[in-house]
Formats: structure tokens, C-alpha cells, sequence
């Protein structure tokens, strides 16, 4: 059996997220849907990062098992004729036997994308949160230095079990009314982009003060009720190490 | 009665067109109701153009005569709190009472945005026509120069009865792998750009000569074989003398 592996973007909007769901829309249930029609073979994709109803991705990764011979630079061509235009497939390689796009993953990065202004673009409002109130650049990057490291992050998820994660980057940029958010991890949790930019963006705008962040971690604030909105995040990229893929 | 004047900007994708159809969800239609709802009163909007189903508008003017006294400033706050998202209010003035927003015009502006790339985002595909062939821009520009100027256009479209328009600008840049086309004109017939643009397409990918714009205009093509997709399409400014409006 080959191990494909297949960079993947796409616009999350009408979609319920990246996992296979019963009767609803979802990224794998729609490349999964077509490999199989192709391949004529049962075809299970995993991908690096379960991505919620709403959210994006410009660098989403996913691989699967086949013993189809087609040549792997095909399979964009092939896919691409297949799937609606929201999905598009923009690489693929023959991955090593055992890659795996996600446990074999390296780091996950996201970008969130925030319209810093009141009367909008519609050309923008799918793509980004629309957050008219000013924001203090510097108040957020002081909040936001508390959560780089290596953190139990379960306050931000709802998620249980092993919450330590290493958030290795977090880094916040305004370009004209364009704040953008960059956050590198080695994993995330589930949400917790979303948590600590909804969390970032009370800060920012001084509905709360910055040192929350410090309480956030001894457990005072609730998860969900702040959880910024899906259509400002990203799955933006995904590192992994070289050696996992054939040579081309 | 005053006479209300409004700058509209929309993602045309998820609308059947700006004019007012029963049992679709049209711009016109959205508009309407919102503000039939607030006003209490019977209202129907002129609009400068009425942009076909999928087409965009980052510059749409409409008008209105209402009895209401509520201050012309806020009818973009009023009219985006109601409008689905991709339906923006961007700008209101209170026009002299002669003002129609289609006959005042003295010219319309539109974009023809093609992404010249064969692998695209999917966040581009909503917002432009993929097209993937190699364009000569030389070709194009000469075709077009034949267009500039006061013709008959009855070639380009459906539309009977005076048919004669004044092309004053029709200007094609590259930037990467966009395409940006700009047509200005007094005035343009139904799917006028559209159909130049397919032509345009096919003679800067080099499927028809240069020299078929002569032809054109002699009857010799169809209208309907050529007209580019919807969604590459923006009604980009529309030009009115600025004494028809009142003093702020």
C-alpha cells in the first residue's frame, strides 16, 4: 500500500467542520467521497487537525492508505475536477509507511484575522471576525506573553485528559484595520485558538483586565463563554520532519 | 417627501440578481423589506444598475423617497443591523428631489477580476473567474481599443432598441496572477461586460484572432456563446454630478 499525502485548502463556511459527520457536509466526508469513487477501493483519510464547522484552512494536511498506482502528482488534478470549488487540493507527496498527518505532525500554526472596523466589507465578512472596538496592540502582546510556553491549556478547552501543550508562538499584528493573530503549537486543544483570541480580544478592548490571564489558569473563567467566532480562524500550516516522505 | 441616496456594496453569490423577483432572494428585495419594516411606510428603491444573478457590487447607489424623518446618517447603522452580512450599507446623502439613481448617472465603472492560476484558493473562486490558460495582455489591450469610443453594442447583448453606449475606458492590468479589467462607460446594455470579457478571454488565449472584434461588430458571432461567468464581476463606482445631492 502507498501513503499519499495531500495539502489541502479550504473555505470552512458551509462546511460542519473537518471530521465526517452523518448526513451533514464535512471536509473528509467530501475528499474521502471522491477518492473512493476513483480508487474503487474503501479509502479512510486522517488529517492533522479536526477543524471546527466554520473555520478555514490554507494549510490543512491529510494522507491515506491505497493500492492504486496512479502517480502522485495526479491526484491534485484528479481531486480538484471532483470537488466543489471551496476544497481545493494544492500538493501532494508519497509519504514514508508510517506518516501519519497527525500524530506525525511537528507543530500546527493558525491565523486568526480580525476586521478592526464598524461599516465593513461583505467581501471580508466570511473570512474574518468583524470586531469594530479599538483594540490596544500592546495590552493584548502582554497578555498574550503569559500563554507561550509549555502550560496545562485546559481552562481554554473542553477537552480532557492530557492538556499540556507548548505553545510556541504567539504573535499579534495590526496592517491598516487588519489585526492578525498567529499562534504555533506543537498541538492544540479543541477551541482553544478560538478561547485564547476571544480571551485576547476582551483584553484589547479593556473589558477585562490584563492579568485574567493569570486567574484563567487558576481556573476562574469558563471556557465557553468566550469563545471568539470560527470564520476569523485558519488551519494555516503544518510542520513536519522531511525525512517522513520519499524522495521525489 | 425626502429622497434618500445609498452606497451599497454585496457578494452577489447567494442572490438572484438586484432586481426584485417573487420567491428569490434578490438585492433589491432584501433592501426593500428592511427598510419597509423600519419606515412603516411602502418603499421601492431605484438602483444605478441592475447587476445580473452572482454579480458583485463594491459601489451600488440606490434611492428612495420616504416621509420618515430619521437623520440620513443613520441608515447604514439601521439598514446593517438588519441586512444579512453579505448585503453592506457603506454610505448614506440625502439627494434634491430630482435625483434617480439610475437616470442621474453619468457613468458606470465596472471590474472584471480573472485569476490566472490553475491551482487556486477556494477562497478566491467566489470572487473571481478562474482561468487558467496563458493571456496575452497585448492582444487584449489591442482587441479592446476597438471597443473604446461610441458604438452600437447590440452585439454584446440581448437588449433591443438603443443600443448605441460610449465606452470611455476599458483598461486591463496584471498584478501577479490577477487580471484586472476596467470598464467605464455612460451606460452599459444587459450582460455587456460580460460578453466583451469572453471575447477578451478567448483572443488573449489566443482561440480567436485579434481581428474578430471587426467581425463582431458586423453580426457575425452570437451574443450567448461567450459570456464570462458571473462571479469574476463588480459594479465598482457609479459617477453622479455632485450638485444633485444636498449640503451636509
Amino acid at each position: 500500500m502507498r501513503n499519499i499525502v495531500l495539502g489541502i485548502c479550504y473555505d470552512g463556511t458551509n462546511y460542519a467542520g473537518f471530521q465526517r459527520q452523518k448526513n451533514l457536509p464535512t471536509i473528509q466526508g467530501e475528499i474521502e467521497d471522491k477518492l473512493m469513487s476513483v480508487l474503487k477501493e474503501d479509502v479512510r483519510i486522517k488529517g492533522a487537525s479536526r477543524t471546527d464547522a466554520g473555520v478555514h484552512a490554507k494549510g490543512q494536511v491529510v494522507n491515506f492508505l491505497t493500492g492504486s498506482s496512479i502517480p502522485v502528482q495526479r491526484f491534485p488534478y484528479i481531486l480538484n475536477d471532483r470537488l466543489p470549488r471551496d476544497i481545493r487540493v494544492i500538493w501532494a507527496k508519497e509519504g514514508k509507511p508510517g506518516f501519519h498527518a497527525r500524530f506525525s505532525a511537528i507543530s500546527r500554526t493558525y491565523k486568526y484575522i480580525v476586521y478592526n472596523k464598524n461599516i465593513i466589507s461583505p467581501f471580508v465578512a466570511r473570512y474574518a471576525l468583524i470586531y469594530p472596538e479599538s483594540l490596544d496592540l500592546y495590552l493584548m502582546r502582554e497578555a498574550g506573553e503569559k500563554l507561550v510556553g509549555e502550560h496545562d491549556f485546559s481552562p481554554f478547552s473542553p477537552e480532557k485528559g492530557k492538556t499540556i501543550r507548548r505553545l510556541q508562538l504567539l504573535d499579534i499584528r495590526r496592517k491598516k484595520n487588519i489585526i492578525i493573530f498567529t499562534l504555533e503549537a506543537n498541538a492544540f486543544l479543541k477551541g482553544m485558538v478560538r478561547s485564547i483570541i476571544g480571551y485576547l480580544l476582551q483584553i484589547g478592548s479593556q473589558k477585562l483586565p490584563k492579568s485574567v490571564m493569570n486567574e484563567i489558569f487558576n481556573g476562574k473563567y469558563d471556557f465557553k463563554s468566550i469563545l471568539a467566532e470560527p470564520q476569523g480562524l485558519y488551519l494555516w500550516k503544518v510542520k513536519y520532519d522531511s525525512s517522513l516522505f520519499k524522495e521525489e
